[in-house]
């Protein structure tokens, strides 16, 4: 957890920390232009299960500046449909994915992540078989609902921050992050009471949700 | 990590417990016996990775009472080698496999680690494509390398408990620990340096690392 600060979770970050990767351009810009991008640890894992399940059909919610796209890309030879909703973000995150010569398998959306779900969600042919969800925290359980008609079988879903700043746990009680809070574990509940899913809670970053559609 | 005890720790315990798995009366006999078995997070995310790789071939190195053995039987279709070196727990495991009727899908091996995996390297037609290391943590990196050259392409391998107690970052730098704590970290080191090897290290639990084989 960001909050916990152990000497582990230093250790942790400065061996995942990959000097040669392709995507330290990206990672540098992120950080000079405090841009929210996944942290080592969760690259790493990302790019881990990606190469475990070599999907063919990708769907990321969340682009913002392309950081974890390429990190997909680079690690399968899927095809990526991602959103975005902020325009800045979209057009820095399509030429990132230009730079690094990838046009043609990923396709990026601008637009309201609930409303461009519902309507691929009515174009009956869009099948994903790994979903990667790191957009707004409040909305994961409804944009869960959207793709769920979008999953292949055999499919895997991530939902990154899922314990972001402790909220789940009730470390930060504050108003403002009650219903987030309360939402959050409404997707975590939906998730684990299915019996069309396995699930798995990691204490990664701030908290990683895994899904596997039977 | 055992010792933050934080709230998300709580939390993620009491959503990954299954009270419907049919590992539990396993579950309940471990606790009852203090037999160390892996933990509902660990065990979620085992069979999650199972489950998402498929494997054919599984070799586990410690198996206890059986208890990640069966687990990985239940959420794959693999045949599975298993060492164990202690003769009770060997024979407890023997007796739960049968109760669940896998005895065709495991061999269980009694015996030292080291010394089995030694002879069956000799014989060049042993390969897995997937491997889960639950051992004495001081021999991790010797066992990896013996692994190493049964390993098939796009094989996973995971290590359980590879931040035990804080060791790897030194919170608990007392001097019978200081071994085990630089032998992991040598682990670590080596599977991360290696250019064969997709690497992931993750704050679940006492630490997992996950290693593909390119």
């Amino acid at each position: 957890m960001k909050n916990s600060n152990t000497n582990e979770n230093t250790y942790v970050k400065k061996v995942s920390y990959n000097p040669k990767s392709p995507l330290n351009d990206m990672r540098t810009f992120a950080i000079e232009n405090n841009v929210p991008i996944i942290g080592d640890e969760v690259l790493r894992f990302l790019e881990m299960q990606v190469t475990i399940k070599k999907p063919k059909s990708i769907l990321e919610v969340g682009t913002a500046i392309g950081y974890s796209t390429v990190a997909m890309l680079l690690n399968s030879e899927a095809g990526i449909t991602s959103i975005e909703k902020d325009e800045k973000s979209y057009e820095i995150a399509k030429s990132n994915i230009k730079k690094m010569g990838f046009e043609k398998r990923a396709k990026l959306i601008l637009g309201d992540a609930s409303e461009v779900l519902l309507e691929m969600g009515r174009n009956k042919d869009r099948h994903f078989d790994f979903v990667f969800v790191d957009a707004s925290k409040a909305h994961y359980l409804e944009h869960f609902k959207l793709i769920e008609n979008m999953l292949m079988n055999d499919a895997v879903v991530i939902f990154d921050n899922v314990m972001y700043l402790g909220l789940i746990a009730g470390r930060r009680s504050i108003n403002r992050n009650k219903t987030i809070r309360y939402r959050m574990q409404g997707l975590i509940d939906y998730c684990f009471d299915n019996p069309r899913y396995k699930v798995s809670l990691l204490q990664a970053e701030d908290g990683l949700l895994l899904l596997y559609k039977r």
